[in-house]
């Protein structure tokens, strides 16, 4: 654990996987971690986990596509520190034929994976604005720059996604606030996709073939430590072996 | 005024100039158009002057943002004789500082940009895929690939329509539908357009310096008729002395 | 066959297929064509074919690769009938894992395909800006969006060609000059591409599963024929089954 | 300075700058660093710097655009320690309209940004594949994803080296070799941005308003940190007040 800082940081999505591992890693880089998710009570294991190695983290239930649950949420987190950090990392990857994708499920996924990431940017940003500093990410994925076939729904949310962070990024990057967006164009190892790619009939998984979510967050802490003249607003990232 | 054919063409987004332009070169082109637009009313002129040259259009109030409205408006189509042709244009450009972006705006804009655009081409293709033949359209902007400073809202509808038209695209293609991705990169004549150039000080106008409705009308067009070993998805149209 | 225009095309790269469609059909337009490629004599047949029809075209012996063989190809154009169309057709698809690309292979592949449509669109640029109109057209393929496995040299001129494309048409469109790349993302159907495929395996083609050079053909008429107020520089093409 | 490592990185254009930084980095994290530019000799003030310093670093006289020169460059890197970092760096900016785009600057500026490039690559790969392990990255710009006006020759050369990058990247992944493609899209602090930008007006300089060289070298290194399951083929660069 990194010496205390006066900072916080606020995980949007903080799922097993990726989620956890950002929220992880911030702690362990001395930030004041607030950890959302949809069951906040999940977060008690890396909560206690990571106060068990001296870091600082509390988690929270957040339903990201309420504007109030949103502000609250951050809010908490200025009260622990001023705000420094803000990774959006809700996804919501359903394949559906077109004729297949009901109006609700397309609804739901943009309000998951692009509505509530705006909320999150916007938020997060009228923080840190009178400060002139702070880091805000978002977490892309494959379909934020392909929309293959029964994805409508996912990659439309994404593409818009992408379109958020860039935006945000023009107009916020003069002002102090680095604003980037990862693209995660492979499988990462979790539960879930372990569990896809043996139904598909994979019996072992090679070393490295799956992205590692400690590695994901490596990655973000490492966005967040840029100087000021060099920052990357997108970079991709996937295992040595994958086809792309 | 081409020969009559068996075949109706949807102009969801018939307003006053590319939408317009689009039902008139149908029309010419032989098909039974409908015209869609929140107030039909005003397509009366529209649907008159067809109907003056010997074509045949019909005006109609549309929400496109009603899966009902839409579902009705195209099995008006069909009923008219078989969906061939589905034009989605419908556009909501707005500009503002992401902290003035309310949710109210961040979320009209997406349905009206993106997700009555889905909702128009997944009916469309409903309508068309029994019979493996049809082409779907989509109006894009240069915000379509570019999320600028102070279009979040916009440029995140733009890029996730641009997202649903690939996944159309991809999954539909080998069934026989064509869907295309038109962006349009430039400041296209109308009187807003030329209103808003006037605000920034602009007293005239070079000809060609803005891009003729009836320019986009007859690509459209184009698209239409290729034929099915060459077939394009996306292009892109701007002004010769445009700046890119 | 259209009447004969006071104006000249000339095709570089005016091959069996691709850049035979384009030459038959600009004659069809009532353009003087004149045809170039590595040997100049298998262009006869060609030649007779578009006489025999009322057309004009002459066929000529041309390394494009030789500057000045280059503008006195052009300049033959140029004394036929005024130049108004130059279409760069010549292509060097190969692929050699990285370690048995040898250098002259890389360099040999860029001067077909990159440097030689550089110094026929900067010599057609030179005889067109004196009279402020005419249309460049460079042809483009998969390769040119992305740098496939075993296809450093060849995706390396594509990806330069490309550039060149571009850079010409943000400088050339105020001027006048219309400059098109068009990315041909498919097999073609020439005897080569269907020699290849049955050598994998494939017995039997479906209507339409490879593009025909004449529906490219008639894509580079319709682009040329754009008005100013409305240009396209980058179209892809593919038949409705291909993969993407 | 790192401990000495049994490894060694070779730097193919270490100019002033970036190449410079690159060195310092290399040479800090204890690997022998072999730098190569133009004029060798520039490099002694370099190497007695890194020397002082306790690392390892020798300077060459290396023209890149020479097979042999290359081939030598690196087994004289493999001689020191086994070559596990190659970067290349060479650029060539320049600016012309396209009429006076000669075909020696055009070739000239090719060979020195792409050709040479790829022979970098591919025989830094040699080296690095019977062990199946290295970092080779390849320094890119703005121009290698848009080729701007009077940019014909430069954003070609550059468009063609992303091509190489990609290509190596897709083939030698899987075999343990990681690429990577970096696009500096922004001035660099040198001499020469500073000289260029007070010739157009410029009169004074804010603070972080240029990239810092080291903040280049930093961000090479942490590529080249990248466990392999979590690879970053593509990243941009700018400071944070740039206009993108």
């Amino acid at each position: 654990m990194d010496t205390p800082r006066n900072a916080s940081a606020a995980v949007v999505g903080a799922g097993d996987f990726i989620g956890g591992a950002i929220t992880r890693r911030f702690a362990a880089g001395g930030y004041a971690v607030l950890a959302g998710r949809r069951n906040g009570e999940k977060l008690a294991p890396l909560v206690a986990e990571i106060e068990a190695a001296g870091g600082r983290c509390s988690g929270h239930t957040l339903d990201a596509r309420k504007e109030e649950a949103i502000i609250e949420f951050l809010a908490e987190a200025e009260r622990a520190a001023p705000l420094e950090v803000c990774v959006f990392n809700i996804g919501a990857n359903v394949n559906f034929p077109i004729l297949d994708t009901t109006e609700r499920v397309f609804r739901k996924v943009w309000e998951m994976a692009c509505y509530s990431g705006f909320l999150a940017g916007r938020e997060a940003a009228r923080l840190m604005l009178p400060r002139g500093r702070g880091t805000i990410i978002f977490t892309g994925a494959t379909a934020s720059l392909r929309g293959g076939s029964g994805y409508a729904a996912f990659a439309s949310a994404k593409f818009g996604l992408r379109a958020v962070a860039q935006s945000m990024a023009r107009e916020l990057g003069p002002k102090g606030i680095h604003v980037a967006h990862l693209v995660i164009d492979a499988g990462v190892d979790t539960a879930w996709v372990r569990e896809r790619r043996r139904e598909r009939g994979q019996d072992s998984f090679e070393a490295d073939e799956l992205v590692n979510p400690a590695s994901i967050a490596e990655t973000y802490w490492q966005l967040h430590l840029q100087p000021r003249d060099a920052w990357t607003h997108e970079l991709d990232l996937r295992p040595h072996g994958e086809k792309w």
